[in-house]
Order: structure tokens, then sequence, then C-alpha cells
């Protein structure tokens, strides 16, 4: 008998005050917190129970993200490439799992000869180089909005729907599927008239929260990625994040770190050292960001603020900064234990350059591993707090896993907070000022007011 | 007769108190800063005059900046794409050119037919998808450190000579440059022995400044962009940022306001409303991080931490968080005045989906301007400072304009806040650590202690 497989492990030592680090913050910071954790865990189920909060009990079989595999099959029927149009959430979790997982990760090995292009940008040369550089005949396309007024999502679905019609014809509505909103989603009515494949988002599962819905699960599914894992990792994390208990629970101890930190830093650095998670660390970066960045209800404003970055590569940018600037920062190292690829780093036939002969019969992956522990060494060493992140290897089932830890995580740093996690309104506020200076008719008022702020009235 | 064109403008009205706008800073504390800001330059002349710093005053032909083209002319004859492996301000600043001006930027209609492939990571993912994707019969290489000992690009170079060798036999010597100090540079001997092209590193301008030297400029050859209006505008801007003067130079204003926001806010957010700016964020991300984060003599850190965003897609991600998280950024919105390419957005036919009949006829360009202004709007509103710069628009000229006023925006911050913008002896501590965890010769003393410092006894 096997234990079972645990990919996702946090030390959390090296940002506690202990064995000559003089830090503000140590284990009984920690441990004091036992009690809030529980409270918050509470609070979170009290919501799901309330059909506020979904993410934590997600029903693949209800919200059929079971039949994502059936359309994606559909869809690859007559293409290669699937184009998502979304932005934000509908768009960060499936580039994160095409870049750990699928083409975009450079193991091509177990490819399925498919790709995706998501493309969440309205800039005019990046959109007219997209459709110069796609050909509609081996497209498809899914466009993934909750609401379905996603501006520059309905922008672009405006965009690429004619171009796919005078590329395939008739057959056009056979590429194209839409997820959004079951009932008062507004490509709704399209689908209907057209017979789109059309899948639903649930209703208390917000877009930052949505990865393990049809919004990442469809085009992982064109991909050939291993949905089955997925879930499975996402299930056992679930379980594992149960765990009421500060030491078997990583989420709850990434949760108490930040929060025993929050007043001596106000900037969460997440470094990763393996490239296959640069897409995971911006799609961390949006869950963190928008689900902390509050004004609590007594009018204090909170938040962290995430930056994502990559080892060894921005030890040549950030790494003086964290090391020597000033002491707002606390830092998490991901760390992948096995990388499944390795490169041997060849001897220099010729003249020697006399700096590198050491290298000689290394590993890359030995260099990274190195890279990172000197990092590390470096960082404690200069008395700054220092978490490591480790992920066993890189693939579905711990990709499932380590969604559901930063997303636990996340939500309950934001009740610890006393924020809502799940809740977006300062971002209202802007949309409104642009569909006014847009000319959208029933936002007049707001162009007024936008055009007055600007000093342009 | 017309006005010289003035590519890159600063407004900084916006991150300052008054006409309703309730800000600690105000015009006052720019005001006061001119003296300081006239010493600095001062200073700066000074350290360039005893040949410490040679960004502000670049000799193009007597570094060989010239001979770029040449060399980058050879390369071309038998290959379509330029590998090039540096790490750091070796890398971020090719990058930045070709994702502006490049084939990295979309705009293909004056492309050379060639591309570079820029590899700063040692990822043996990566690495080895790097190796299988690409064809070293097509493939021309050039291999940038200063020193020659930047472990990263001395181990891509190990991993890749033989590649290239394998692949086309003893005519790699014709496909290979190196960029490296001029005498003592690790990679001399082996340019020496084999007649490598190689070009050297002006002694006085650090990594992160060698944008517009040889680093820069061979890539940039290589793409076949304008490389005589990339020094026209980066000349212009330094005439221009000669000016003495808060008023008419904008990088005294970034300088001042950034100086004046210190104490009051420790990051500063740069948000491009324009994707071929991309990957210049990056570039300022690193000069700025590691221009600025130091320890003071008198003790004390200091350090701004930057971090970019694109509009609009990160309104989707980080604007919630700018907007009612604590007051502790300074956001500068980048806006390009003209895009170059314009996108309608049609109607749509069938089904309307009610909510982006608005859209119809506008163009994609208008919308990321609408987004832009009611994103400043909304920001303005939510009581935080926002600074623009505009960007005439984005052509070889303006691109090294910009990286001037960046460059002497940060190094007169640094100076105004009391560090040397030009080193950076925290970075040094991490590199003994690896390499004495790597096991090189003469770091032994260094592998102990970061095993110690690690608690890996």
């Amino acid at each position: 008998m096997t234990a079972p497989r645990r990919p996702i492990s946090l030390d959390v030592t090296r940002a506690l005050a202990g064995d000559g680090r003089p830090l503000p913050v140590g284990l009984a910071d920690l441990a004091g917190r036992q009690e809030a954790l529980s409270a918050a865990a509470d609070a979170l189920r009290a919501r799901q129970d309330r059909g506020e909060v979904g993410f934590l009990g997600l029903d693949w079989a209800g919200w059929q993200v079971d039949r994502a595999e059936a359309v994606a099959a559909r869809l690859a029927e007559h293409s290669d490439t699937l184009l998502v149009l979304g932005i934000g959430g509908s768009a960060l979790g499936a580039r994160a799992l095409d870049s750990a997982l699928g083409p975009g990760s450079g193991h091509t090995d177990r490819s399925s000869g498919r790709r995706i292009v998501v493309l969440d940008s309205v800039d005019p040369t990046r959109v007219a180089s997209t459709l110069a550089d796609l050909d509609p005949r081996r497209t498809a396309i899914v466009t993934i909005s909750k609401s379905g007024g996603t501006v520059e999502t309905a922008a672009l679905f405006r965009v690429f729907l004619p171009w796919l019609k005078a590329g395939v014809g008739s057959r056009w509505s056979q590429r194209l599927a839409v997820i959004t909103d079951r009932e008062r989603g507004a490509l709704r009515p399209l689908a209907r008239e057209y017979g789109l494949a059309a899948l639903p988002i649930p209703d208390d599962v917000g877009g930052r929260f949505s990865v393990l819905t049809s919004v990442g699960m469809l085009p992982a599914a064109y991909l050939g990625l291993d949905v089955a894992a997925l879930k499975a990792g996402a299930e056992a994390m679930r379980e594992s994040v149960c765990q009421p208990d500060l030491e078997s629970n990583p989420a709850w101890r990434f949760a108490a770190l930040h929060d025993a930190w929050w007043g001596h830093a106000n900037i969460s650095v997440l470094v990763s050292y393996c490239d296959r998670l640069a897409a995971a660390g911006e799609w961390f970066q949006q869950l963190w960001g928008e689900s902390l960045g509050k004004i609590r209800p007594d009018g204090v404003s909170v938040g962290w603020t995430p930056v994502r970055a990559q080892g060894p590569v921005d030890q040549h940018s950030q790494l003086q900064l964290w090391q020597e600037g000033p002491r707002d920062k606390l830092i998490t190292i991901v760390r992948v234990a096995d990388h499944g690829t390795s490169v041997e780093i060849p001897a220099l036939s010729g003249p020697e350059d006399g700096v590198g002969s050491y290298l000689a019969g290394r590993s890359l992956e030995a260099l990274v591993d190195a890279e990172r522990r000197g990092t590390t060494a470096a960082l404690v060493d200069a008395g700054r707090p220092v978490a490591e992140l480790c992920v066993d290897r890189v693939d579905a089932y711990s990709i499932g896993a380590l969604v559901v830890f930063f997303e636990q995580a996340t939500a309950l740093t934001g009740v610890l907070a006393g924020v809502d996690p799940f809740d977006q309104p300062g971002v209202e506020a802007g949309k409104r000022f642009a569909y006014g200076l847009m000319g959208r008719a029933g936002f007049e008022a707001d162009g007024e007011r936008g055009r007055t702020l600007l000093g342009e009235g």
C-alpha cells in the first residue's frame, strides 16, 4: 500500500521568526489564527449552502462540465485551432492550463495536434494580426461571457463572426460554441436560433473561480488534456483542504501566513521556478488581486498587491529589490520537485571560457534547483520572509489540486481580512464611465461625469 | 516649417492635488524639487565625465554599434531566425524592440521575414522544446554576456553550440556572434580562435541600460528595424531631457513625481493601453526595480516595486485592487495616440444579444480609448493618483525616445532617493550561494553558509 499522493505542500518555516531569523511574525501568530480560520471556513460553507459560493463543491455533472468533452470533440472535427474569446476569468484559466499541460508548455509528446489561441485583447494591431494569422477553415471559436455583456468579448465576437462565416460559409454554426449564463446570458438567443453548442456557467461561481467549470474544461478537453485527472486532483485537494487544521491544511497555512503578515507587508510575490507555471501566476494574480483589494465595512482599504515572477530569469530583474529594498514583501517561491525533462550541459570543446567549466556534465534542472536554493538563502540571509510552495510534478492531477489550493487560500484570506472575496464593486464604476464615453444609451450621466473627472468638461 | 516631433509627453496633473482631488502631493512638491533635480543631473554628468555612466551619451561609432548592422547581415545570410542567448538586460531590450516594432508586434507588413527567439530561461522543458522547434540549418545565434560568466547564458551556450555544430557542420562559426566585454569578456578567446563576429559592450553601460548598444541593436538590425530612426529618436530625447527644467523635461517630472510620492506609496504601476508596449513594460520593470531597490548609505532600505499591466485586459484583473485597495500605488497610464491600425466592429447579423448594439460601426481603437479614459476617470474618482504618459505613435523613433526617457527618469529618481542607480550589490549574494550549492570551486564557504541558512544542516 502506498500513501495517497499529495501533490502540493507548503513550508512556511522561513517566513516566520526563529532559528536566527528576526522576523516580526512567528509560529504563535499562525497558531493564534486557528479559531478565526475555523470560523472563516464555516462562513464559506454557509455561503455555499445558501447557493452563493460554488467553487468549493462543483457539481461536474449538474453543470454540464462533462458535456465539455463532447462539445470539444464536435468543434475539433473540422479544426485544429480553438480561438477562445474571453477576458479576465474567462481567459486566464484556459491559458494557465495550456501553459502547464498543453502545447503551450513545450511538452508536445502527448499533444493532440490541436492548439488554443486565447484572445483577451481588443488592441487593434493584435486583433488584426490574429485575423490575418488564423485560417478560418481550420479554426473553431468559443466565446465566453457569463452575462454576455462583457464589452471586449462582445466586440471580438462581432469582429470574428463575419470572418468565420466568410471562411466556412453555412457551416459556421458547427464551429462556434458559447459559454454563458444558463438563463440570462445575452448569447442564449443566438445559440438557440442557430443551434450553437452552449455550455452554462454555474450561477454561484464567479469568473475568477471558474477555471474548473466548462470555462476552463472546454479548452482543456479541446487540447486533449486529461480532464478526469484535473477533476481528480481538484477533488482530492478539496478533501484535504477540508481538514480544519493548520498543520495538515496548506490553504489554511497560506491564508494564516498572509493574514499575520498584513500590516508588516503589502506586496505578495509569487516566484515560480518552472516556466510551465508562468501563466498560472497570471491567473493567481487576478484571483488574489481582485478578491482581496477591497474597502472593508469599516471604510478601510485593504488588499495585497500580487507580483508574479519567474525564476531564475527574474533574479536578473527583481531580486535586487526583494533583497535590499523595503521590507514590504512576503515572498512565496514555487518549486517543482520533478521537472519531467532533463537536459545535460555538455563541456565546451575548444578554448574554455574560464568561467563555466564547473557546469560540464551537470543538468539544467540541477542549475535551476541550485539557483532557487541560492535565492532562498540570500533572501533569508537578508532577513526577508520566504514561503516555499512545492508541486511534486506538473501534470493534470497536480494542476487540479493547485487551482483548488489557491482558490481556497484566497477565499479564506479574504474572509480573515473582513472583505467579500467574491465581489468586485470597483470594476463596475470604470465600466459605466467607459460606456458613457462610448455613447451607450442609458449611460449619458456617467459619460458626463467621466468627462468632468478627466477635466475635459 | 513644422515643429520638431515630440513623441513622448507626460501629464502629471491627475497625480497631484487640486480641482477636487484631495491628494497628499501637490504641484508645489514638484516645484520644490527643481534644485535637487538640477543637482542630480549634475551628479550624473560628473559620473559620465568620469567614465562611470555611459548611457547618456552613447558614442555609436566608437562602440561599434554601427557594426551591428554588418554583423546582422552576415548572420542573416544563412538564417531566418536569430536565437538570442542572454538574460536580464541582455534579453529584455531585444524583446521590447521586437514586440514594439518587429514581427512580435503583429505588424508584419514591413517585416524582413526574419524573427528573433529570445531564450532567457534555463528551464529544461523550455530549452528542450526550443532545441526541438528550431532548425539549426536556418538559425543563427548571438550570445550576450558582458563578463561572459553569467551562469544561465554560459549553460545555454554549452547546450546550443553542439546543436549548431551538429546541424551545420564546419560552417557553425559563420552563424555565431558574441557580444561581450571588449577586453575581459570570457567569450573573447573563443571568438578569436574561431574568428567569430564579436561586438563589445561599453565599459560604462550596465546591462539594464544597454538596449541602445549592440545588445539591442544587433537583434534590431537582424529584424530589419529602422536602426537609424531608433538612434535619431534617442538622440532627440537626449537633447530634450537635457533641458534643466521641470516644465519641459518629462523625465525630470516623472522623477520628481515619484520622489514626492515616496513615503505615501511604495508601488509604481505602469499600465499600457497598447499591446505592442507589453514587453517594454517588462524591460521597465527590470530597469526600475533593480536600479532603485537599494540600501541607502544611512542603512534604510528604499525602492518602488514596479508592477506592469496591460489595458484593457488587466481592468479585469487588477483594477479592483487599484481602485479600492490600499492607497499604496502611483499609477502611470501609457496611452498611444495613434494605433496605426483600425479595426471596425460590425453589427451583429441575426438575433441581437441586446448588450452590444451600441458597438456597431465603432472601432476597436475607439473602444480601447474609451476604456482607458473610463479607467482614468474611475481612479481619479476614487482619489487615486494617475499620471499619463503619451506616445504619439509606436515606431522606431518614438521607441528610441521612450528608452532614453525611462533610463533618464530612473537614474534621476535613484539619485534623488540617495542610492546608486547603476549597481546591484544584492544580486551577487544569491549568485555566490548558487555557485557554492552547484559545487563550483572557490565557493565552498558560500555553499556551506547557504545550506545553513536553508536549514539543511
